[in-house]
C-alpha cells in the first residue's frame, strides 16, 4: 500500500485526517452499535490509515459516549424517541467535526447509528461554507438501504436514525430551544446536492418526498440495470467536478451476505465489491472531504460481526485512497 | 408500498387478480413441492398483494391437490412418469386459469412443480386469443435453470416437469384420448414467442431443439456478458410492445445461494437481485397478463426453506408492481 | 454436452489433450495443495472431458510428486524457500508439458501450487516457438487474486508461488547452474503479452513492476467498473486474434464464497459465474493452447473443499469448450 496519489481539491493537505469516534446508539433501539468504533479501531483501522496510507491522524484517543449530555428525562417529542439526547449529542458532534474541517482536514467519523450524521454533515457543511465562501454548497452521497429522510410526522417508528436527511435538508425543522433547533441555515445541505445509492427499503412517505423534491436516487434496481460503474458515472456527473463531497456510508447498504451485523439489514444489497467500488470512485474525484461509517453493530451476530467490521474497514480504506493496483 | 402505477395494456383493470394455488408434485419425483403454495401464503403473500399493492384478489381459498383426478393406475406412457395424473391436473388447471383470464384478470398461479405450466399457459393462451382476437399470439418468458423442452422421447428421466414447453409449443403432441391429447391449437404458443432467461443446465437433445427452432434463449453466459439490464432490453425487444406476456418463473433460476430449497438446484444462477429485476422489468412493460411461480420445495432444506419462500414472495411482488422507489 | 464446436487455430487437432497431474506444494508453505489433482480426478474430471467433451486424453495415469528430484538439502537462495526443489520440479514439468505441446496437443496441467507455472508456461512457450516459428510469441492470461510477479528481492515471504511470472518474463534471472538457471530465452514470455484478470492483493513492489513495464492488468475494480463482458473484450483485444494463449488459472481468483479451500484466499473476488465466463471466452477465441488449474487445496476446509474442487472442475470444463447452450 502507498499514500494516495489523488490530489485533494478542497483540503489543505492530502494527508491530514481528523478522526472522531462516536459510541452512540440513541437514534434507534438496538444496543451494540455504540461498540462499533472500538471494534473498528481494534481491528487495526487507525494503524492501517497511518502506516499503509500515510495519514497524519488527529484523534483525541477516545470513543465518545456523551454520557454527560444525556438528559434526566427524554419523553417523545413529535413522535421522536430520545429527541433531547440525539439533539445534544449531534450538536456536540457537529462542533467536533467542524473543528477538524475548518482546519482543512479530512474528517472520518466512526459511528454509531446514522442519526449522528446530523452532527457530522452539519459540521462539514458549515466549515466548507466558511472555507470556500458562502455560496459554496457541499454535496452529500448517502449510501444506504434506507433513505433516512422521514420527518417526525412521516416516521412510523420514531427512531431518529431514519430522519437525519430530513433535518439536514431542512425538510424537518424545529424552533430554537426545541430538539434540533440548533441547526442553522449554514449547516444545512440542499436536496439538489443529495445523491442516494443502494436504496431498497424506502417508506411510502419517503418515496413521496423523493419524488416531490426531485432528489437523485439510485436504487438497487438502477445498480442492476446499469451496473455500478455507470451508476457512479451518473452520480458523480450529477454532483459535478467542483463540489466538495461528504460521503455518509451506512453499512446496511451492503447485502447481509457481506455485512450481516447491522440493526436493520435488508436483502438484495450491494456486494462488498460494489461498496468498495463506490468508495474508490468517490476518492478518485479528489472532492471527498468527509466520511461517516455507521450502523456496524458487532453485538448482533456472533459469527457475522467480524466480517461486518472487516467490511467497514474495507470501505474506509477505499474511500481514503487504498487501491488494488 | 403503493398500488402499481404502470397501466396494464391487456387486462380489464389494473388491480383484479385471480389466484390459483396448486399443490401438485407429480411432474417430478421429490415430495414437498406441493407444500409451496401454503408456505407462500402463510408467509403473508396474499395480505401483501391486497394491502400493500392494493389488488382485489379472486381466490377460492384452497390449495388444490386434485386428489379426485388421480388415476387408479398410471403406468408410464412414451416414457413419461405419471402421465395421466399430470394430464388430468393440467387440463383442470387450464380451465381454472382460463376462467380468470377470460374475465381480463391477471392470473397468479402458485405451484407445484413446473409441469403445471401446461395448464396455466394453455389457459391464458386460449383466453387471450378469445379476448384480443384469434390472430393475437401471447409471448412466454420462461425464467429457469432448465429449458423444460424435452419431448417424451428426448427426456432421460421421464419427469414431465422437464417437458411442459414441448407440449405447449406443439413440439410434443398426443392424439385425443391420450395424455395431453386435450391440448388444442388455441391453447398453444409459438416457439417464436418464447424467450428463455437463466438457462445453465440444458440437455443435449434440448440444445438441438433450441438451435433447430431458432428459439430465443439467454443463458447465464449471456447475463454475465451483457449484464441483466441489457439482457432484459433484448428479451423484451424480441417480444415487442404489443404482445401479452405470460411469465413462468422457476425458482431454480436463482442461484442456490438465494433459493436452495428446490428440487433440481444448479449452481451459477441468477442473484435474487437479478430475479427481482427481471420481474420488475416485465411488470414495467404493462404487457404482463399472468405469472407462475413454481418449484419452491420447502421440505428439502431445513434452513434454506424460509429463504427460498422469501425469494419467491419477492419475485411475485416485483412482477405485480412493487418498486423500490 | 457435446464436443466443442470452436475450431482450434494453433493445435493439430481439436480434441487431443495432454494431461499432467502435479502433486507439488513446495512453492508455498501449506501442505495439501499436492492433493488437488487426485481430488479433481476423483470428482470425475477425466471422464467428463473424455465422455462429455469427447477429448482423446494422453495421460500417464499418475500424480507426479517428483520425490526423486528432491534435494538432500535446500537452503534459502536469494531469500527463496525450497529453491532447488522448485527449480528441479519445474524443469522436469517443463519437459513433460513440452512433450505434449510439440505434438500440437492441448496441455492441461492440474497443480499444485502456482510455482508450477514456471514449468508449464516455459514448456508451451518453447513448443509454440518451434511449431509456429521463432518470431511467434505466446500470450499468457493470468487469472489470480495475486500478481505472482515478485522477484526474489521484492518478495517478503520467499515463497516461490509468488514469483513465477518474474522468472517467466525474465524480470528475475539466474545464471546457469543456479536454481532456475535452466530457463532459456525460448522458454520465456514477453511482459507485453501478459494479461492479468482478477487482481486484488498486489504487493507494493509488484505494483511498481506492473506500472514500470506497462503490464496489462484488470483488477477487481475494473471488473466492477466495466463488467466481466467488457473486461474480456479488452483483455482479448490486447492479445489479438493471431496469438496462442496459455491460460493460468489460480483458483484464488474466485471469491472465497465459491472457492474457500485455497492457501491465500482474498475477499472481493470473482464469482464462479465470472470465472466460468472468462474460461468460456478464452475457449471461444480458438487460440487457447494450454491451461493450468492451481492452488486448490482440499485439506484447508472441511466443508469448502468439495465446493472448491467443483469450482475447479467447472473452470476446466468451460476452458475446454463446455457451453450452456
Ligand atoms: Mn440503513
Ligand atoms: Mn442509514
Ligand atoms: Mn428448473
Ligand atoms: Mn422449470
Ligand atoms: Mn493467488
Ligand atoms: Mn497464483
Amino acid at each position: 500500500m502507498d499514500a494516495p496519489t489523488i490530489k485533494s481539491k478542497f483540503l489543505t493537505t492530502n494527508n491530514e485526517l481528523g478522526l472522531v469516534a462516536v459510541g452512540f446508539s440513541g437514534g434507534q433501539c438496538k444496543p451494540g452499535v455504540d461498540a462499533a468504533p472500538m471494534a473498528l479501531i481494534e481491528s487495526g483501522l487507525v494503524e492501517q490509515l497511518r502506516d499503509d496510507l500515510e495519514y497524519a491522524i488527529h484523534y483525541d484517543g477516545q470513543v465518545h459516549a456523551y454520557t454527560e449530555l444525556m438528559p434526566a428525562a427524554d419523553p417523545d417529542h413529535r413522535g421522536m424517541k430520545n429527541p433531547r439526547a440525539v439533539s445534544a449529542v449531534t450538536e456536540q458532534l457537529s462542533k467536533q467535526v467542524y473543528a477538524h474541517a475548518k482546519e482543512g482536514r479530512f474528517v472520518l467519523t466512526l459511528g454509531g447509528d446514522h442519526s449522528i450524521a446530523i452532527g457530522t454533515i452539519s459540521g462539514t457543511a458549515k466549515a466548507i461554507r466558511e472555507r470556500l465562501g458562502p455560496g459554496r454548497e457541499m454535496a452529500v452521497i448517502w449510501v444506504d438501504a434506507h433513505a433516512d429522510i422521514n420527518t417526525p410526522e412521516t416516521s412510523e417508528s420514531g427512531n431518529i436514525h431514519g430522519m437525519p436527511v430530513a433535518f439536514l435538508t431542512g425538510l424537518a425543522r424545529e424552533k430554537a430551544g426545541e430538539p434540533f433547533g440548533w441547526i442553522g441555515e449554514d449547516q444545512r445541505v440542499s436536496v439538489k446536492k443529495l445523491v442516494y445509492i443502494g436504496l431498497r427499503d424506502v417508506d411510502r412517505g419517503e418515496k413521496k418526498i423523493l419524488r416531490e423534491h426531485g432528489i437523485k436516487a439510485f436504487s438497487m434496481h438502477d445498480v442492476d440495470r446499469h451496473g455500478i460503474g455507470k451508476v457512479m458515472d451518473m452520480a458523480l456527473g450529477w454532483i459535478g467536478r467542483d463540489t466538495p463531497i461528504h460521503l455518509s456510508f451506512d453499512i446496511d447498504a451492503l447485502d447481509p451476505m457481506w455485512a450481516p451485523s447491522t440493526g436493520t439489514a435488508v436483502r438484495g444489497g450491494l456486494t462488498l465489491r460494489e461498496g468498495d467500488f463506490i468508495a474508490e470512485c468517490v476518492h478518485e474525484t479528489g472532492s471527498l472531504v468527509a466520511l461517516d461509517l455507521v450502523e456496524v453493530n458487532p453485538s448482533l451476530e456472533e459469527q457475522g460481526a467480524a466480517e461486518t467490521v472487516r467490511a467497514g474497514v474495507s470501505i474506509v480504506r477505499c474511500a481514503l485512497g487504498d487501491t488494488l493496483l
